[in-house]
């Protein structure tokens, strides 16, 4: 039988690149660069709340790092270090193989030191504590949008919601969609790239994981400001439009996208960055001073949506 | 019916004192001062695992951050910054009330900032992540132990094991004696206070939640020593000394004190330490240049003991 300590080191134990100490002590030690601030962000994934059972262990443990990651890019900083706290019901080897290499896989990519973390025994969940570098007094926050600004989003939304149904046998999608749908939904891309060059033009920004609305309507809130948006800019698979199921990109969780605001006047430039980053940006609307967000279809008519995301206690 | 974002302002946003930005964004932000590095630590607690049904949630509260800030004060550090991430089976106000007291009243005393952390359904789990700041180069590690260094340990150990087997009917102990095991198991003391002016003299240092022996065979293998231990100097209740129950000292996980090593030289400058941070502590053995551990009686005579500490897989 294998030991916490003997699954650590199997599994959880790599060698560092920007950590003076990792995996193995009492806690990790970190250096950070003068004038930079640190932002650190957590998120708990649970067995049937967050994910299905049986879900491939190397998708999940991608996704469950990628979640993050879109976390630390949404504040315009780069992500550097990660603890993981993990229980699972007994200690299954290939499962956990599976399960690391995924998630070194997104680490890897992303440049990511695992930096410590805990493993027990209980029902499946897994716990990540993220954290990045930005420069002093550049992260951007929710609280920042202005009156004007265009509304921007990176990707396409709904992916991950429509490939969850599809899952769940609730929508039935073309072969070719749903395959990519599902790959939104187990190894969505965080948009570190693009996050980390934005804090240069954007006023405000957050990342998309609970839904367009109501991820939009925490900017609002937080900046006192409302939005009007175009039905048909919103960035989302032809199947969307021609269905009309909007309520997946409107109110669809999981999509890990960004959405961010930015004066007119930045436009040519965040395009530039978005070329150079290689991501996919649209501009979805306005910020507008009342305090409502209204969304409008082609012929200029208000339509009327569901306000609330998705909420596991609801 | 609570939102998610309605628990977190119910019971989990306060005031920061040493944060730029707390809960309510993607995530928070830390300013680290010249010169000082970053620890981190995560631990995560489950329900039947770690802690038993009904333990009261206060209690809980308290310890689930209190087991985290002894792994920073084993690091010589001061601990700032916690996350939470809490799965939970349903919105219980009256439970998430009494929780949230017990862990703030254990931040508020060692002045630590609740800076993030999610809430989601599922079955009662407790994750969190905790960061201290230490100057550079100052931090306290397992692999620091020098031959000929005196093995300190702080307070009493061997009394939360003790609690949980009289709570477990294993063992039967005098009323004010049960209480105060009880007291150690549900609401331990971390040695925070003792645990950052440690850095100017200790060689090396750990928290004792595994167990001593188990503890003491992390520094032992991380600093390529062995050590000899005296057991009547290991500090224990009397109880353990005359019913020879010293598997709870030697072997009992969950005391949260810590065991350190310095040279004989600084004998009473770490006395002078203890006095003023008013903590109990006591030389229970030596570092020796032979790569085992021996524990001698009162006659000089190596008893045998169990080298293993607790593992929830096993």
């Amino acid at each position: 039988m294998s030991s916490e300590f003997e699954i650590i080191d199997q599994y959880f134990k790599k060698k560092m690149k920007q950590t003076l100490l990792g995996v193995g002590d009492d806690a990790a030690i970190i250096h950070i660069k003068k004038n930079r601030e640190i932002v650190i962000s957590s998120d708990m994934l649970v067995e049937n709340v967050h994910f299905l059972k049986n879900t491939n262990p190397a998708h999940l443990g991608w996704k469950s790092l990628a979640v993050n990651l879109s976390d630390i890019a949404a504040m315009g900083a780069i992500p550097k270090w990660a603890t993981l706290s993990i229980s699972l019901p007994k200690i299954n080897h290939g499962w956990l193989k599976e399960f690391s290499k995924g998630f070194f896989k997104c680490a890897d990519q992303f440049g990511i030191d695992l930096i410590g973390g805990d493993t027990t025994k209980g029902p499946l969940t897994i716990s990540i504590t993220i954290m990045g570098e930005v420069k002093k007094n550049k992260s951007l926050l929710r609280s920042g949008a202005k009156i004007n600004d265009d509304i921007w989003v990176t990707g396409q939304l709904g992916m991950a919601s429509m490939g969850l149904a599809s899952l769940q046998g609730k929508l039935k999608l073309a072969p070719s969609l749903k395959v990519k749908c599902i790959n939104a939904l187990e190894t969505p891309s965080p948009k570190v790239l693009i996050g980390s060059h934005l804090s240069r033009y954007a006023n405000s920004c957050i990342d998309i994981s609970d839904g367009l609305i109501q991820d939009l309507s925490h900017i609002l809130k937080a900046s006192t400001v409302g939005a009007s948006l175009l039905l048909n800019k919103i960035p989302c698979d032809q199947f969307i439009h021609t269905s009309k199921k909007y309520q997946f990109a409107l109110n669809g969780g999981d999509d890990y996208e960004l959405l961010f605001t930015a004066s007119k006047k930045h436009r040519l430039s965040i395009e530039k960055i978005a070329k150079k980053t290689n991501t996919a940006i649209s501009v979805i609307g306005v910020i507008t001073q009342n305090k409502t967000l209204k969304i409008m279809d082609q012929k200029g008519k208000s339509i009327s949506f569901n306000k609330k995301g998705f909420d596991h206690f609801a």
